[in-house]
């Protein structure tokens, strides 16, 4: 069967198929988000009344009292509002949602007359609003836009919708038309996108501009100080973001900025901003980012460093960053269809994003390191407070002080289908693979299409048109992915993919069916050798997954000196793994003969050792042993 | 030629020969000494003197005025002291010792009533004194009596020994009479090896009383405070000393702790404090020591961490402690003839210690990392001041604001004869190899012994009798030396090791010689895969001088993934280098072929590199550039 080779790849017209218009039917996804419905939800709501952060919202707070209000924990609820109103868009909850109006009534009490809202602010030092570039307030707005987006959309209730409104014609006058706060840009990025979906939500002008406003001025005000002068980098303001050229300074900040900044070229079609984005990209995939989609590799500012420091036992990689990389990869594709973006999402989503939550749903980590040794830990910890080195934890938790990253999960897996599908012109793209269905709409019309797939775990993906339409489906083929079948109906489609997508035009009627099989072979890879620490080391990934070895699954193994030779096929092996079913895979390999002085002759001699390794999202859900991801070689 | 196997190693009665009765005739040891009498000695004192260290001692210092004394300052002062007095010791010199003499009279005048003698506390806080554990009072006195002894023996003045015996008299009865100060051992030992030194010279057995009872109360006393309760490992107090197993905390406190038990436990004939001095000194060597001799590998409390804690750019290494080691490792040698104990001070001395000061002996490093990119300290210099990670710096400085080592370094190399031989009854230990010459009292008589070698860049010694007399010369074969070849007066011996040297036993008549040669090939060694950071890894050594590459020597090299097969035997020249001649060795290894991505196929393919590799001690000498020490293997 021929298909057209010649379909044009359509720019800028591109548009994302929301998971509005798409259910999760069954597979990966449908588990992690009935666990989420069924526990994350729930667990974060506690730990959030626990701490205060909802009490917090009734501004009656005086000095004295226990819980004192945070600058961020607005945007912890947001976020919990916005993950909330994801289940809800699925299904209606009186419940949950009595629980969200309450909060939102809280917070409509202590609105201002002039719009403003924040509790923090309000609550403790309310003649400070505005005026402290560092806290958080508009970061704060940006995610209760967003919150109120996603309730607005969930269940027609606009309260908060309204209310975000007024405040943000408030932040309109004062930042854009009179410049009377105290500085210009926020100090943590996130007002700038959410004012983005704002303005495509509501389709106000003004939204833009504020949101443009913001972008274009970054880099560019005397009066938009950071925590230390020396460290404009931190806050992205250390030049005019057309001229930023390598990621920098705070890691989430950072990417929730070039999230702002991916929309603004798609909004306004400018060219120029499209190529600061792609220079964006291309520093952190090619530079800056571990193979498991882990960015920012330091505590230090949680932030971005320079080109190729990539330690594995201190990696920061917070969760938060993780998800803000996907949440840019899936504008980026919007930009451009290039299969790297979702490449790139995938790797952040199946591993760092996904290791940021227990498999029980209900404990989480803010750090992601590719490597563990408890014994690091256990010394760290029996040392007095001034002696001891920041470490990532190794063992999750149920609340964190600064708990972003527990919402954030929430929000970003009631959403995940927001990562399937884009359509420009009639050509629809399909991202990443998810067992679910859909209507979407496209210049040929709408289109309904059922997707089915064990991905990631497997890589057949059935995509059966359930419409009559003439379109072209364009499916990715992972880079991982080193052969592919495609057919249709089952015959095999001869097609060349373009920039990582095979595309299938042909008149599509009801019941017709694409099949494609991705390559799942167990596969190897190098670190570039300017990676201090993983330099001459090979990790073993299968499908988006990265795999780890556990000292739990490997015991009497030392894991950090076990050789693998990257040409095996090894074994995989779907097993029951904490109330789960996860591929293991066992590779062959060698240790050296065990020797206890400090520096020996070579050539010692090696054994043959057989190592189980895990999905990396999987680490840390038994017990706390010995974690690597990076092996030697040979 | 047959000789006497059967040769007795007598223990306890070991005794070390002096540098006093030992004249460095040539050599690597001339060299250094010449620099360091030339060089050295004058830019210690030139820096002490411009940042007030002398001037201090007048105690004239009033609030408001520059130059504030610090409570060190007494003992960088002695150690510079100490230092002249060894160069004295070979050269008299009218200049240097009125500088001293000096020194010691601003002192006189300070000096109490009672005999107090610390220039921080009489000027600062006077009714502070004996009471404050952590603020290095009695560090400074230990060092003061070591210059003082080391002065009188010089030069026959004992002005400033008189002093410190009266000062000693002081503390005996506070400490260890009265138990009237606020705390009962030092936070910082030195006085207590100090004080053993001061009995072995003087006889005085209440100096020995109180060495014993400064080390038998540590970790003993409620009153013993750290500058965090938590933290007692930091000075060596969370236990009695002979329940200590494991090196804990400061390692040069440590250290300095070691040689006084071991001094302790020659001086009582102890067995269980030898045995506790054997333990640590195991501990050390099998667990926690760089290849290069370096120990304390953090930092945090310039300490000892936990067993296999061995990071390579972050390694701490203070030049200090690995002076410390030796005199440890020497101390040692006296309870104990193996030649283990030499194969560590060796190592320590020419790679560590060494690396300490530059070629042209007037700059220092603090801090000995085995391994350096440029990138991470210009990242990290570039960063806001509460973004920066502790790192070493790469380039050695002329005075650092605590500027132990360098006076350390001075008086360490005007004593290196101290390391050449030990007697026990009429047997003589050679254990550091050095052109020098001699007259050695043992049980069997005076004999007068003349060493020529071109060590440590070349194996071959010889030692010539100049005296006649029945003894063995029992010459150490390093643990490196895979063969050796010995004669005497050019027959060939056969002898057999015993646990690292070989006796010769014969009635040595004058103008006898032994010749020794060790084996001097090029060797590999692989790192304990324990050790995270070098795991895979092999390092390079030639004698006791361990090998480095840096960026200089190999442009377009990535040092860190320089594969090199250690069956290779590579090619040693000796070349010019910075005012001296070194050896300079090249191997033949393989780099990876370049690319871009962080993340590719294995079996890219590798190209062949030629590596030039340097004496590690010699690093950070020409420029600042890469710098790397552990090699892939294969």
């Amino acid at each position: 069967m021929k298909v057209n080779l010649e379909v044009k790849m359509e720019r800028k017209k591109n548009r994302q198929i929301s998971c509005r218009d798409l259910d999760i039917t069954g597979g990966f996804w449908q588990e992690k988000q009935r666990l989420f419905r069924a526990v994350t939800l729930n667990a974060v709501y506690d730990r959030f009344e626990e701490t205060g952060r909802f009490e917090a919202l009734n501004c009656s707070w005086k000095e004295g009292m226990p819980d004192k209000p945070h600058i961020f924990w607005d945007s912890d609820v947001a976020k919990w509002i916005e993950g909330a109103a994801y289940f809800l868009l699925k299904q209606r909850d009186d419940e949950l949602e009595a629980r969200v109006d309450e909060l939102i009534s809280r917070m409509e009490r202590q609105q201002w007359e002039d719009g403003y809202l924040n509790s923090y602010f309000t609550t403790v030092e309310p003649e400070e609003r505005f005026r402290r570039r560092t806290d958080h307030e508009l970061y704060c707005a940006g995610h209760l836009i967003e919150a109120a987006i996603a309730y607005a959309q969930a269940t027609g209730r606009k309260k908060l919708l309204a209310m975000m409104e007024k405040y943000v014609a408030l932040i309109d006058r004062v930042f854009r038309q009179e410049h009377s706060a105290a500085f210009d840009t926020p100090g943590h990025e996130e007002i700038e996108l959410a004012l983005y979906r704002l303005y495509e939500y509501t389709g106000k002008e003004s939204y833009c501009r504020l949101a443009e406003y913001f972008v274009d001025t970054r880099g560019t005000s005397s009066r938009d100080e950071t925590y230390d002068f020396a460290d404009q980098e931190h806050m992205q303001s250390h030049l005019p973001v057309r001229r930023q050229k390598t990621a920098e300074g705070h890691s989430v900040r950072a990417l929730y900025l070039y999230c702002a900044m991916a929309d603004q070229a798609r909004i306004s079609g400018e060219e120029e901003m499209e190529q600061v984005c792609r220079t964006l990209f291309e520093n952190i995939t090619r530079k800056r980012m571990y193979i498991t989609g882990g960015v920012g590799s330091t505590h230090r500012g949680e932030s971005f460093t320079f080109d190729y420091d990539l330690p594995e036992y201190t990696a920061y990689n917070e969760t938060c960053a993780s998800i803000a990389l996907a949440m840019f990869c899936r504008r980026m594709w919007l930009l451009e269809a290039d299969g790297r973006y979702a490449d790139c999402a995938e790797r952040a989503i199946y591993n760092t994003v996904l290791s940021g939550v227990s498999l029980s749903g209900d404990s989480f980590f803010y750090e992601n390191p590719i490597a563990a040794d408890p014994a690091r830990n256990a010394f760290n910890e029996s040392r007095a407070e001034g002696l001891r080195e920041h470490l990532p934890i190794l063992s999750r938790v149920k609340v964190f002080g600064c708990s972003c990253c527990p919402p954030n999960l929430l929000r970003f897996v009631g959403s995940i289908a927001d990562y399937m599908y884009s359509v420009s012109g009639n050509t629809i793209y399909a991202h990443c693979y998810m067992d679910a269905e859909g209507e979407l709409e496209t210049d040929a019309g709408k289109v309904r299409l059922k997707q089915e797939t064990a991905y990631p775990f497997d890589g057949r993906i059935r995509i059966t048109t359930e419409t009559d339409c003439a379109c072209t489906i364009a499916v990715r083929i992972p880079a991982w992915s080193e052969g592919w079948k495609l057919t249709v109906n089952g015959e095999k489609v001869e097609t060349v993919p373009q920039k990582g997508y095979l595309p299938v035009h042909r008149e599509w009627k009801s019941g017709d069916y694409l099949e494609l099989e991705l390559d799942m072979k167990i596969r190897f890879w190098e670190s570039n050798p300017r990676v201090t620490d993983t330099c001459g080391r090979i990790a073993v990934t299968r499908g988006p997954l990265v795999f780890c070895a556990e000292g739990i699954d490997n015991e009497d193994l030392l894991l950090r000196d076990v050789r693998l030779d990257p040409e095996q096929s090894g074994t995989i092996r779907m097993k029951p793994f904490e109330g789960t079913v996860l591929p293991v895979l066992e590779l062959a390999g060698t240790v050296r003969k065990q020797e206890d002085d400090l520096y020996v002759k070579p050539g010692a001699g090696r054994k043959s050792v057989s190592l189980k390794l895990i999905p990396y999202f999987a680490w840390a859900n038994r017990s706390v042993t010995q974690m690597n991801t990076w092996f030697l070689e040979g």
